[in-house]
């Protein structure tokens, strides 16, 4: 079984919550993992900020390091497993162990979504492999089912629940009936979310991810730049009583499309709240979990469920990208690089197509609805349903609309808020996952 | 781009409702397939029973023959794609290809849980690939995950709706009540089932799908015959209105088991109806939909969902294989074969643990329960919950014990058989997933 009596060499950057579990992993699967590569896996330091910290695994000491320069240049490590996340040093240490001929296995989302391409060029250029599994929705495996397993067939959806923090604290606020605020200490108390909740609550970790997800789907280059991006912060706990009353549920959803424009395919990726019925199976993930939805033109619906977040999951996920590179370095093959050979246009949320909810407290008198009608009408948005609710001083129409640019949706919007009769606009939210 | 100037050169045996949708799918994603392999993909042949039959697809009609074993055997074909299914002639079929040189992407379920292993070994002497991710779970990706994505995790259990045809029939029996035989005609007429229904109504293809899911999770050889198999025909309105007293719902499961006994570790396969949990993310899989839950080590708990049958799915699963094993021709490599090197014991369904509901038309009199926990008690078998509904001639025990080995439950039960204040156990079904 053994295809190699020398050891493969890895080199860790990182020992914080995932390095530690990976550590762990390492010597308590040893054995298994030797079997699965066909060869004993070596691990030849580990790089850290601050050797003095107690960890969560046994590293032995003589292995830690400050020097991660100094590791990644060795020239004598084979995989080099990057944990230490954000773009700096992150960026300069994965180069230069491509550079010394070592393949990288990184969790690093923010890296990849910012600035992936010099990354996948280093790669390639150095025939060495660069592998993120971890990096989008921790444990659960998307990057190779998109990569791979979808490879035959055409994407033309991803609706994921890539945040387990903004999940947890929109279940919460749909389930208790609680404000943002009241839920978002609640997380915080139960380390759901952080100190500073910024990066999860107003969507930059889903929209890294969504870029991610996007270039992996259409095969072109998205970035973080280009991901439209509202977080949760604004939404409220009579959004999601709103959302209740129609059959649905708010979440927080990374979407990416592909559309097939006359001058050829257009793709867009986004992050936003959003409205989706509680019949979809995206409704049904609860708490901190995540969920990856993909629609396909050949195999229809799939969903990929589990855990986004957390060492040892993230680290599960981490290794099983070990296994694939480290056989490949034993067969000095390299896996799948980027694929970016379909260079479709990447859309402005403006000519995104989608469909809003709108709630509206209004006079409650004659002609109303046929105004706010017409100011749909004007910006060429049709409507699907409105509802009106209550009466007198309480009077409020509900509207949702069809697909629409997001650009004629939001000028609508903008147009209603300057009627005289519509005293407030008190929900706007897209809608999403039912079919339309 | 392009890695090669010569065309990979593929054979289809097959050109059924899966084949004719490969056929489709090669034709109308040309040039995506040519950028994702690195070279063009040629059909050099279509091997079918016969010719002259109306196709959903257009074969060009130069490429159809009766020869399949010509096609196999003339030595230019770099993959043959095997869509035929069941074992003969695909057996013979698939071990030319591999001898005469070319790799072989199959969706045969049967014949790798029943003699997968001399394909395997024909592939291995040929250092050729052999792919089978339709096999299982349709166009849901399972096998890649497993073999792949969790290859640095420990894989405890799957559990997995994996046969489309019964999961409509208990879905439909659950939402309206009705029973087996009504909803059976219901799904023939729908296409949901066969005519002959017998090989997915009594779990024998789920029971192949079980064979390969624990080959793979466990990394030990397990057959067809060593999977315990019970169908769900005798499943009635009442086992289902008594799952649903409880809070749970019936799935005809797919059971894999990891189990580390002061020996080793062992292992169980296993296909039956049982009782869980509404709140469990495999109860909410509705219609003919599959899924398959997977709980390790690392990940925690991960679940992939999706169409599992169907000619357009299954052909995506068998197309993102091509395109896969297409590259590795190209570099002249080969993907993860077989891996049994935990050669893990494969236990009986006896020495399995499971956990029962039994449900007992009893005497309305002191001292029945005492004597029917009694009974458990002598088997070793301890009670989690007992519930007498009903008084008189209607009183009824409802019990759930913990787990125990299936032999002690089932002896149980065949004592309780005999007992005379016993008049009839009306329901007897294993209960999984909430976490005992």
């Amino acid at each position: 079984m053994n295809r190699a009596d020398r050891p493969l060499r890895l080199a860790l950057l990182g020992c914080g919550s995932v390095g530690s579990q990976v550590v762990r992993l390492l010597r308590e699967q040893a054995d298994d993992l030797t079997a699965r590569v066909g060869a004993p896996l070596e691990l030849v330091g580990v790089a850290v900020r601050r050797p003095e910290l107690q960890r969560d695994a046994e590293v032995p000491a003589g292995l830690l390091t400050t020097d991660a320069e100094g590791l990644v240049s060795r020239g004598d490590v084979d995989v080099v497993i990057e944990v230490i996340g954000g773009i700096e040093p992150a960026r300069s240490l994965i180069l230069t162990a491509l550079e010394s001929g070592a393949s990288v296995v990184t969790a690093n989302k923010a890296l990849l979504a910012e600035d992936g391409s010099t990354l996948f060029a280093a790669a390639e250029k150095a025939q060495r492999d660069l592998y993120f599994e971890a990096a989008v929705a921790g444990a659960i495996p998307i990057v190779r089912p998109l990569r791979e397993s979808l490879a035959g067939d055409r994407v033309r959806r991803v609706l994921g629940i890539v945040n387990g923090t903004t999940n947890f604290i929109l279940d919460k606020m749909d389930t208790h009936g609680s404000g943002f605020a009241e839920v978002l200490e609640e997380a915080q108390d139960l380390g759901y979310a952080e100190a500073d909740p910024t990066a999860d609550v107003e969507g930059y970790d889903a929209a890294a991810k969504a870029a991610i997800l996007a270039s992996l789907a259409f095969h072109t280059r998205v970035t973080a730049a280009d991901v439209y991006r509202e977080g949760i912060s604004e939404v409220s706990a009579s959004d999601v009583a709103s959302a209740r009353d129609m059959g649905s549920v708010v979440k927080l959803l990374a979407i990416c499309e592909l559309r097939d424009d006359p001058q050829g395919p257009a793709v867009s990726a986004r992050v936003h709240p959003a409205m989706i019925p509680r019949t979809h199976p995206l409704a049904s993930v609860r708490e901190a979990f995540n969920a990856v939805f993909v629609e396909t033109e050949a195999a229809g619906e799939l969903m990929f469920y589990g855990p986004g977040a957390g060492g040892s999951p993230t680290a599960s996920a981490v290794l099983g990208d070990l296994v694939t590179v480290a056989r490949n370095r034993l067969d000095d093959v390299r896996g799948a690089g980027e694929s970016t050979y379909a260079q479709a246009e990447v859309l402005p949320m403006g000519q995104t197509m989608t469909r809003y909810h709108v709630a509206l407290d209004v006079d409650d008198r004659a002609g109303v609805l046929a105004a706010v009608a017409h100011a749909f009408a004007e910006h060429d948005v049709s409507i699907q349903t409105v509802r009106q609710e209550g009466h007198g001083d309480d009077a409020q129409l509900v509207v949702v609309s069809h697909r629409a640019t997001d650009a004629a949706l939001s000028a609508t919007v903008e147009s209603l808020r300057t009627m005289d009769f519509v005293h407030d606009v008190t929900s706007v939210m897209r809608v999403e996952g039912d079919g339309e």
